[in-house]
């Protein structure tokens, strides 16, 4: 197969928030966790006062596992609570079941992604209740997993009561709830809810606790709500080579991200700038959005000469997952006001 | 499973050489590259020019693949050129047999690791050419890679001739040759040859080469000598989740690592300060020296009393792969002279 | 999990046609090979002679391997040419997608079925053109194989012309194409066209050759009309327990099964019965076709009291595969023109 | 890969027990079998009423997976109760570790193989203890079972005492035992114990019981001694495409094997030849026995010119299991003893 790892996509501006480099705080942490030596494999005194820490947050006690990407995350949570032959209902939008190469159906020894239509981004409680099925049969792969992103592919946020009404239809049924949560902390502050509502609260039993995006390097982190999910998680993220020697580095992102209000300030940035964005495009009449702007992406639809101004501008214009015609453009941490300004002046072509 | 990752071990010192941080150089660039942005997963600049600069360091034209974990860099590497039914040997003590909790097995889907016994640290041609057989036969997993670590699990260091003889015997059979180079630069400056002489000039086939234990904090890299063995790569890395959607900081940390010589300062370094512990080590007639010093590991029996003398004083000096007698020491890019010296006083005991 | 492999269902008549036993033929074919001895695993004559009795059915060199059960065939192929990060385009009502508990995707090591909801139960060239892309690019699973069934889960049979046109997208695209044909006897006499032409000339790469269904105890085949094709298809056999020491007494059935004829004359019969059975059922207005009755299956919907009435006669009246109110009713090569005269007479309550 | 399904062996004299066909015992039940018409996938008497006569014949309530091979059954059973990063330990000689091209490990996602040296073709309970270790250490693939086989592949055959040893210890260290019946009537007839004596009573949890080799056609049988054992192998059987739709079939052999003690008769019987076999090759000074002959395998080293007699003489004289030098023979259920006195005039060429 011939792989297009190196697409030489230079035009990266408003592209996406992975795009960014780290935050001040998180890269005073990792210099700060450089002196001296400390055990490895997260055996470090920072990587165990990040539980602690992430308790607190959360006002439970939880287990956290960081890992340094998304995909791992959302591959090991979902894998440590799926059997092989299990079915796992997603968006058909997810980042798991379309961005990630098949990473759960590895990861899980081959469960299968029941991809759902939903409504814009989002699960129904509609169709997931029409779509699980089949338990005990062993002619069907089984029911075993509802997995939620948080915020959407769309920029869309769940609100509390579509969580919850989707968690308790997975719960009667027996089913975990996963939230893939690579832009958490921009749907919380979104919401203005308290992490513990956006998640166990709601029915949500285990979470991939995104962070890279929002300010850190490599920095994610497994978070389960109830012990007795962790399963062979410890055996399954070594097995994977996600157990990383130095670990202390990504805990010390993480702790750096999370003290302080650091992620909190950052997310609520990158969505005023969003707001900012979406708030100037829309006020053109040429322009459509595509789906109300809660987090810190923004879906439009442009006509034709708008985007090739923009790419003549070196902004960066495509967006395969959907149809060609809508472009997504995504705000971060460290977004300034003024390229929103001139974003604007370049597309409105003054 | 009752997993033990937070083992508690507070006593790291020599411990290994994953106990320490990033040397300046590598912090460096970590920093620098954080400036601005950048394309996400590899399509950034410091990742491109990465692959020119490897390949004139290997007097060839490489393929390289950044990684953060030296677990993912082997597994993938293995599962790039192995079948699910392929056998790939090995020395029993080694890091893809023992450490990895599986991880070549899952990668590739399920081949068979073939322990052999070897001499000290090493693969033997003879035990080597023993073992490889049933070729087309159904029945049998297919013989498929020789994969040895250098510097050896053992602290010593294969003669480049002995690298020749097993890449000549695997190839003659069609195997591909791996070499886990979890401390390739304590190896090349132990034997005072080119990376090209150590590998592919010896046969080498594909190189997990490590870096982080020799000075960075997350960056190791697996090393393609040959296209046609890239495979699926690109795809196995993505669906592992180790391809990380900022990768440029884990380029950049190899790039300050290969750049100015900086890996191998650090690894004569390294090596200088086991040979200095090991000769003085030696010196008393109670040390019984397991295995030859060869780069920066050090293997030695100690009479009881002195094991008790370390613990008290905060050594660590346990070590499970090998027998409960002997005691592994290792020396890093930043031990100092005045820590061995310390050690030495305290071992015996004035 | 709590699994129903025991599902004391003792309704059988017309449920399925895996309810009957083996044509005479077929089970004079095992007695016959049960004498003398014979070397193991396909290497005796009646399997040599096989792979030519096939190649002059289908006017082609084949290559042919018997296995014991179509979930095996079906999956042992897709294994064969889909990488672990292919797309399997597939009918969602497929048995692949649907009724083999994930075994496509446990031999593949995770492939993803891509599942279309064509027009009743074929794909769609339109659909199919759809839904193939992404190529190349690492964070998508690969377009690989369209997998089709025929006769199709609701008994419809594709024309020449529909698999003639599926194909011809499939291969522009780079994809391979395999034939679930587990009722392929049934479908080809009702079209009434050569097997090369229902297969390799209409592009079909590899069959899944059903025969367990149509007169034998356990014996399906897996045909290679290309011989780049087989992959590492032998050590996959073998490595799934599906390669039989006694593979004699498989190949005996399949000999038996399709010499004389004995296939395609069980098959018209189980087609003639199934046609018989549609045209009694839609003579009274209370019953409704779901789908045209087009090999060996006929889906009818009916009034509640008539579904009464059948399960109180020991018929089979459950269908889990579809909706609750459709009825599949399935003919076989033993079913008697008396037991559809009764099933009629049953129903319709006189 | 090429691979040599067709060997082109035709030499099958004494080469296997698995060259013969069904005893006429299990013939008749396959016939009797083929009347009328019975719910699939196991849910018809026969195979209901093989659960209770297999838990007649163990003193217990046993749990009865019928499958159509050996290496399904092994792997099977060992999936049940090994997790993905588990170690299996068994005799280096073992069929799961030399003749099943990787099926255990392909069914557990990847479980390590351990291979033990043992005493001739037994382990040793020195050996397990030794090997046995690292117990909830992540780095560590984690012991899961111990699996030896009954019959020996030298035709030995352990004592109870012996496996009651091996079990104390594999069940101390919570260990489960899994034991490879492909000859379990040779050496169940062999101790002249019980079926129960031989498994629970002495501490297996998990059985292959074999009888292709010693009479069917292809049927064996996973037995599982504790019901909490189970685990998801309904699916995983289905999954893997071993749950036949017309398993009656499979049961049906099973039922005739285990019905009036033909599967004992017929063990006696081979053994009874072998011994002749044994004894008559022994009388020769020429002839060293490799192994005591204690089932129904012989095995011998000859001098070269009795091999090239018997290879003239179409016997089967390669083994590729051992060294080159030694030669297996097998008798089986129908053995005649006839033959046994030509093969002896023709290797003592008179």
């Amino acid at each position: 197969m011939n792989a297009k790892i190196n697409t030489k996509r230079k035009r990266v501006k408003f592209a996406s928030d992975n795009v960014t480099g780290a935050c001040p705080e998180v890269l005073d942490a990792i210099i700060k966790a450089n002196d001296g030596i400390a055990p490895p494999y997260g055996n470090d005194e920072i990587s165990d006062v990040l539980q602690e820490k992430f308790s607190k947050i959360f006002e439970k006690d939880v287990i956290v596992y960081p890992t340094a990407s998304g995909t791992a995350s959302n591959a090991l949570a979902l894998s440590a609570i799926s059997p092989s032959f299990g079915n796992i209902y997603c968006h058909k939008f997810s980042h798991i079941n379309v961005d990630e190469c098949g990473a759960p159906e590895f990861y899980t020894g081959g469960a299968k992604l029941v991809p759902l239509s939903g409504k814009d981004g989002k699960i129904t409680v509609d169709e997931l209740n029409d779509n699980i099925g089949g338990f005990g049969i062993v002619h069907h792969t089984q029911p075993s997993i509802v997995s939620i992103t948080q915020a959407t592919e769309t920029g869309e946020v769940y609100t509390l009561d579509q969580i919850r009404n989707i968690s308790e239809i997975a719960h009667k049924k027996k089913l975990k709830v996963h939230m893939d949560g690579a832009r958490f902390a921009n749907a919380l502050v979104s919401l203005d809810v308290t992490p513990a509502e956006m998640t166990w609260k709601s029915g949500i039993d285990i979470l991939s606790f995104g962070a890279t995006k929002n300010g850190c390097i490599a920095a994610e982190a497994i978070i389960i709500f109830n012990k007795e999910l962790v399963g062979n998680l410890p055996f399954l993220l070594k097995r994977s080579g996600h157990l990383l020697s130095k670990m202390r580095f990504v805990s010390a992102q993480l702790d750096g991200y999370i003290s302080n209000d650091v992620w909190l300030k950052n997310a609520r940035h990158a969505n005023l700038m969003a707001k900012k964005l979406s708030d100037g495009l829309v006020s053109s009449k040429q322009v459509k959005l595509e789906y109300p702007t809660e987090a810190n992406e923004v879906f439009v639809k442009l006509p034709k000469k708008m985007v090739e101004q923009l790419i003549t501008e070196e902004y960066m214009m495509s967006n395969e997952e959907f149809d060609g015609k809508t472009v997504r453009l995504v705000t971060s941490w460290n977004t300034k006001e003024k390229e929103v300004e001139e974003f604007l002046k370049t597309i409105f072509n003054n």
